[in-house]
């Protein structure tokens, strides 16, 4: 993390940054959150990003006590204070202390800057692998720090050769643990409808890619695509070539994808930010 | 929450304790706890508990630096200390500051005491009512923070009358949100078998009622039992008489559920407890 972070209304040192331990974002895992990359020091699609943290804390029954204009000034505060270059912000609004130690109350608003980790080279030229997992998140499209089954996984997903899981249930597929899936066959390009967060890279990529279909879409159909890939903050667009024992069509990234990746990075470096 | 509490290795005052906000307890929900009651200031089944918090720790892959003894006589100072008569302790064991934010770390142990809310008299006497819920909970057998789902929920249980959830997937009964399951049939007492926490005072009322089955258990043979009740730390035995729109048999608290109620009273005033 960087020096200087928000924490409960003030900008402080990030290593004094602290929150109670009966808050019910540690004691039930109930808090909001929310992450967004910096172009340089400029956030990107940080609208986007702070429309869904607001909803996400109204739809969690958490006040938040700030507007989304106010937001953005303690963003671009931090980001200054921290010199962020190609960075990641965090957000997070935790539950609360509860009377009950259970039902919502008002919780603190804590914001981060992170140096940022992105895949490696290798992963976008060979792919990655994911693991399905029969799961499907309670609550997905609002934005919890809900993460306790994928963390538990990921102890194991080193010695897999694994990047993620990926969530089916009764046949559907939904998301991965913090990524959005696409499908491509025969030319059409197809995303989850249900049971997933609305990830504010997949709705670029279905800006750019035009007459995505929104629809149901089976494990089996994903296993024979002719391609398959992530989104995410952190990934953008990340191929995937194999899911469990199976290898997608070629195992290499396809055309699509790639055009995709190639269209996205171009959008990133061609986006005007706003001066503050 | 008492005055005093364990954290990060020392008795403080229990408003200093804090955690960090980058704690993976708090962005990713990863951490796992347990909960207690004493009687008078005795800890009530210690020795289960303990065993149980220290495998959930292991299992979640978290580090405990100390063992069931350590942790028993930090337990008796705390308690001493705050003068607990009849209250609840709560252990949490957070997942730790994870370097890729996400990766099961080392994290903070916390122990504190509270007041201890029971039901009310009126719903030991009448019944509760739960609300069925399509779900599972993910590695059910670790008592993990992860209760996202249920304390959303919570919102609209006052409205609907409703005590809590009962989780069914399926067709299949498995726990309510903080309290197994049994239900009586023909004078037969069964409990579900799988995707469930091993409550402690679950494990109580078996060694009480002896040949209970433990089996799966269909949602709809429990809408037709004749009796059905919960376990759990804070309520003990508590009678369930409505689940959804459908009232239980007569309605009324049956007469097995309430000879377990006061044999399971009676055993608590019959322990002897090792002073220390």
């Amino acid at each position: 993390m960087k020096p200087f972070c928000f924490a409960k209304n003030e900008i402080i040192e990030s290593k004094f940054a602290s929150c109670h331990p009966l808050d019910i974002g540690m004691i039930r895992g109930y808090a909001i959150f929310d992450f967004f990359r910096t172009v340089g020091p400029n956030p990107l699609f940080l609208d986007d990003y702070l429309a869904r943290f607001t909803d996400s804390a109204k739809s969690a029954h958490l006040p938040l006590s700030y507007s989304r204009e106010e937001l953005a000034g303690i963003i671009h505060e931090l980001i200054a204070k921290n010199e962020l270059e190609y960075g990641g912000v965090r957000m997070i609004l935790s539950g609360g202390i509860s009377e009950n130690f259970f039902t919502p109350a008002s919780g603190d608003l804590f914001i981060f800057c992170e140096p940022l980790k992105l895949p490696s080279e290798e992963k976008y030229k060979k792919g990655v692998k994911l693991l399905p997992v029969e799961y499907v998140r309670p609550i997905p499209r609002i934005k919890t720090t809900n993460y306790t089954l994928p963390c538990f996984l990921s102890v194991d997903w080193p010695s897999q050769g694994a990047e993620d899981v990926i969530y089916h249930n009764q046949g559907l597929v939904s998301e991965s643990s913090r990524s959005n899936i696409f499908m491509v066959k025969e030319g059409v390009i197809s995303t989850p409808a249900s049971h997933i967060l609305e990830g504010i890279t997949r709705k670029k990529v279905m800006e750019l890619a035009e007459n995505v279909s929104v629809r149901d879409i089976q494990l089996d159909e994903l296993l024979d695509a002719d391609e398959v890939f992530m989104t995410s903050t952190t990934k953008r667009i990340l191929p995937i070539t194999t899911i469990g024992n199976q290898v997608i069509a070629t195992g290499k990234p396809g055309n699509q994808t790639m055009s995709l990746m190639s269209a996205f990075e171009k959008m990133e470096k061609n986006m005007v930010f706003s001066t503050r």
